[in-house]
């Protein structure tokens, strides 16, 4: 039976995650004012009837589609990380429960995760590591990144926070986004997305961020790392899939670019047998670029503030344009 | 026999690099207005015999000392590298010639350097690459930079670009140097490096980049390392000889201190027998952190230009005081 007072909120959490929760100062104070119900994947449906709120704190989750039909009197879904393409299924887009998302909470953490993989490229660390192993001692030249080209592809929080962090170490940025236009405060000059092709040419890295749609998916084929320098550097932070990963391997194998620092694949963990891993100049981490020591607390407190406005009927933080999938820009 | 118009230049240069200076349009220049003696170490007291300047291109050889008896008339001696410590042997520092050293080559290039080593050690980019070897998908929470405490000990030029970049990069610095003081333009505060010990705790990366002297040598001994906090980084882009590498090797086993990179040694190359190839969390890399593409022509053209301001009766660029060991900030 639910209280008449207590609206119920659903929680899905991986089983090694609940305890993130219900250790945290700020889910307990929404269980005294709340009716939660933690749940893994196989529970989602039953968790759904009758709630109000869904936290998707597992956010690599795929599961919320199929518990979907069950959620009866759902008004609001948030998710744990940036990009919302999980719970972008036409069900959900097509209804009128609020989706909001945790914009802002990796952006410094991914941009400096960015430099450091730009920086590593042009000192060749990786190459002394190599070295090192082997007990040699092999001088080498290596590069400058002050006035080196950088085009960021993505122009959300993510992005211009990278632009920031790379500009303020000496790079030139640009990025590239929905809409061609000049004048912007972090990038300059942004050039449309559409025409990727004709921009990537002029650049020595290229940054993919932008939140993964039917318009960006596969945006990086055979044609656009053709486009680029064969001494580019290629770093994804944003989604597996805006990449074909068949055309990025080939490039690299062929030279068509000089090397990738990929923190997302399109399938994860990444498959064991990806040639990926052994592919001499070519970075992967599990996807963690954002997620600095701290993280899980600064989300689960995002959620809260968010909780709290939603009890108290003040406008949420980071709805999401559903027909756009991503928060617009103010 | 000399001619009476042409001054004498002798060149102390390695067997593998006189092809940098040959083919050099800069020594070209120079050959036309000097008699130009390239020599290796072997040749260097016959080539200092009756020269006038000497340019030591081979910045780390040792060989000045031993033939210093035959330069009888020498006026000036420039040195392809910041640090002047291969050629501050007493007879020249009590002599009457001037010394000029490459003062401002290398600043950004090692500045971006360190910036890199940081943020290796903050997103664990090592520990991705061993991951990444055994083809393992293990996510870990890494460390932000923004906000972190920086201690550069050198207020030089590099110092200096170091300061530049890490606060650009959102880090928070202070440096130490002969004199403290406030209000410094690139550290705010300086702490003397005298009292090196009672400031070490305070820091999260501590950066080593001080001129080699008698006052510098073995600045980080047992007592700095034990100093520090024990989740604390080493970076050394100085010289080797500023630590006791004993004291460093057991600060790291006993982990007094978390992690180091280290671009130089007391003995280079790093002897193969070096327990620092092998330990975990030190990052190795043979004394190139300044050594951009292009860094020897750029190298040959600061003494061409010292070269032309010399025949002309011009001031010198990068004068060292040979009392301090280095070129005093203006």
């Amino acid at each position: 039976m639910i209280g008449k007072e207590k609206p119920v909120l659903a929680v899905l959490c991986g089983d090694d995650q609940a305890g993130d929760l219900t250790g945290s100062p700020a889910m307990q104070g929404i269980e005294s004012t709340a009716l939660v119900r933690y749940t893994g994947a196989a529970g989602l449906a039953d968790a759904l009837r009758d709630a109000d709120v869904l936290f998707v704190y597992d956010f690599l989750s795929r599961a919320v589609p199929d518990a979907w039909h069950a959620a009866n009197r759902l008004r609001w879904l948030h998710i744990a990380s940036a990009g919302v393409d999980p719970v972008m299924f036409p069900a959900m887009r097509d209804s009128d429960v609020v989706l909001t998302n945790s914009r802002g909470v990796f952006d410094d953490s991914i941009a400096e995760y960015v430099l450091g993989v730009v920086l590593s490229f042009a000192k060749d660390l990786h190459g002394s590591l190599d070295l090192q192993r082997e007990r040699r001692w092999q001088h080498r030249e290596t590069e400058r990144i002050a006035g080196r080209e950088v085009l960021i592809v993505g122009t959300g929080p993510i992005g211009r926070a990278i632009a920031r962090m790379l500009r303020a170490a000496g790079m030139r940025v640009a990025g590239a986004g929905r809409r061609a236009r000049t004048g912007d405060p972090d990038f300059g000059t942004v050039h449309a997305s559409a025409a990727l092709a004709e921009h990537l040419p002029a650049y020595d890295y290229v940054v993919a961020v932008a939140p993964l749609t039917e318009q960006t998916k596969g945006l990086f084929d055979a044609a656009a790392f053709a486009a680029m320098k064969p001494s580019a550097r290629f770093v994804n932070v944003g989604r597996g899939e805006l990449v074909v990963t068949g055309d990025l391997i080939e490039a690299l194998r062929s030279g068509a670019i000089a090397g990738a620092a990929l923190d997302v694949f399109d399938t994860e963990p990444l498959p064991a047998d990806s040639p990926l891993w052994t592919m001499p100049r070519v970075l992967i981490s599990p996807h963690m670029s954002g997620d600095f020591l701290g993280w899980r607390d600064t989300l689960i407190e995002l959620f809260a503030d968010n909780f709290h406005r939603w009890r108290t009927g003040t406008p949420l933080r980071n709805v999401v344009d559903k027909q756009l999938g991503y928060v617009p820009s103010e």
